[in-house]
């Protein structure tokens, strides 16, 4: 569709121009969905050390747009490298999630936190898997940098997993704010150096991922969230930014008053309630149920161009939420093609 | 506070009529957070056999009403004896949940269920412990009867148990919707004979609990959900009945034309959009954050009526999820001893 020298249509949608048809990526497309991803992954019994390769990150990052031929890339890795880079070691347990040995529990553990350029060093292997995908992709598509958003790896930190309520590291947002507030801000300054990197090694938007944003109180979004989220997309004035806090269809105003691009959306989250709460400007990224996909071909395809229908335009097509891990190829399949196979009525 | 002639508080503030202060209780009162709820758990190393026992049921659900005082007790028992009368067992294992050996799979598995008043009938246990508490509770407040909603006992009985996106159970509706609403008749059928003998033994007011609500799209609770919702509260003209939806903030424009009395909020939505999308008839439940009973007393008065102000009555306060059982009882007594200890300025 694109040469190099052309803006990709990923781009000029994030941008908001009007564009021929809708960009298509799937969020966790480069994963368990795909039989090559499965072959590599074989290679790594353990999940870290294969994010921790560049090649093999590379490697899977590009697989989705060979297969699928989506419009964008996004970089194969964790958002919990960044707990790690400040010192904050994590496993992660096949079928189970991450696990974290030490957990946040006192000021004490957060003033020893590495923090900033000197957390983010750590990261390597992020920024080289970047310049490998980028020069693999050679203008192909557009590649995706990202991060967690600072609640989502303070939950994390504190809760030292996936919990049901996350209730251990709210509690830290009632009960100690001064500490969540010292720690979101040694999260945040490390994103940002993180994201510059990312950014300087080729990444050509970012997304913030605050999966854990439906757990807060509206008034706690804005107060423990909100702040940071515009600390760190205000300090990447190079590249469009996306913030996808799921959940938080009760902050879509304030995001819509950030300086991100694109919003992403869960899909419980109507088109219309979105764009009257974001404002005209921004972008629509979303918000397919990821379970569509398991049904026929038809169905697949007729949910797929009514939600198009429903954004009328300044929309990216994503699901709304990750590619689930037994979806079948073939529902997948026929999501992507759906989008680039339509073009918008003018 | 009211004697036994004339209408309780909780009933008063169920039925929209002006009251001096909103009632309160809160969902899971009957828990871990009472030392005397912990003392009788230990004489039932088995969950099952705790709720199965009408005596040890009736105790722990006046517990609350002895220990904080609250204006309802809500029978202790479980949302699952719903499937297991149907036929469908399950184990409820220590710290981690529900489990079911077999799950519905399919038609087949869904023709072999009992259900209706041959269904309610294994649930007697119930309906004695109903009686018994409603005998020791002598007037003192009303008593809430409860059930799951079809939607949330669908989940699990295609599920298996407890899931971070339900996406077995969301896949039947998209794959095989005819046999999701098939389950979803049955389990209604059986829910409505069940309530009615509830409310035969002397439930005052019946809740039901939408846990996975949240998970639905729009389009999904508006088919799958909302109608079964509506039989069940059609069908109890007897009684008002609260719907607790968790996380179905998109879906109270359709719950607030339901002939239910009370709404159900989580912490997530804000009172003031609640009112706009339920209509001015309703009264709506809740909506503190849990987790705000782990600040300090100053913090939980000032939130608590920070709270209560901001719903402008037809108020019934409790939180916006069940108590989380590592609560500080102190911090539970603040809360309730607030609401107790204030009046609305007429």
């Amino acid at each position: 569709m694109s040469s190099v020298t052309s803006k990709p249509l990923f781009l000029r949608a994030a941008a908001g121009e009007s564009t021929e048809r809708p960009p298509i990526w799937l969020m966790r497309q480069a994963g368990r969905i795909l039989p090559q991803y499965r072959a590599l992954r074989q290679k790594f019994p353990d999940f870290k050390a294969f994010v921790k390769t560049p090649e093999a990150a590379a490697e899977a990052t590009i697989q989705p747009v060979d297969e699928l031929q989506v419009d964008a890339a996004i970089i194969f890795s964790d958002i919990l490298v960044i707990p790690e880079a400040m010192g904050l070691d994590y496993e992660m347990i096949e079928a189970k999630g991450p696990k974290f040995p030490k957990t946040i529990e006192n000021q004490g553990d957060i003033d020893i936190l590495r923090s900033g350029t000197e957390a983010a060093a750590n990261l390597e292997y992020v920024y080289q898997a970047l310049r490998i995908t980028k020069k693999e992709l050679n203008g192909r598509v557009p590649l995706i940098g990202f991060a967690g958003a600072p609640w989502t790896i303070l939950a994390y930190m504190v809760e030292g997993g996936g919990s049901k309520t996350f209730s251990k590291a709210r509690r830290m947002l009632y009960a100690e704010p001064q500490q969540a507030h010292a720690l979101l801000q040694k999260i945040t300054d490390t994103t940002i150096a993180y994201l510059k990197q990312q950014v300087a090694a080729g990444a050509d938007l970012i997304q913030l991922f605050d999966s854990w944003a439906g757990e807060l109180a509206p008034a706690h979004y804005q107060a423990f969230a909100m702040p940071y989220l515009r600390q760190i997309c205000d300090a990447l004035p190079e590249v469009p930014k996306t913030i996808f806090a799921k959940g938080a269809w009760f902050a879509l105003e304030d995001i819509g008053q950030s300086s991100c691009q694109v919003v992403g959306l869960d899909w419980n989250t109507s088109p219309a309630f979105a764009r009257e709460k974001v404002g005209p400007q921004k972008v629509l990224q979303g918000n397919l149920d990821p379970c569509t996909l398991y049904a026929d071909a038809k169905t697949i395809r007729e949910e797929t161009l009514r939600m198009i229908g429903a954004f009328q335009g300044k929309h990216i097509v994503n699901l709304g939420h990750g590619v689930y891990p037994d979806t079948p190829l073939d529902g997948v399949r026929v999501f992507v093609d759906t989008v680039k196979g339509m073009r918008y009525e003018r």
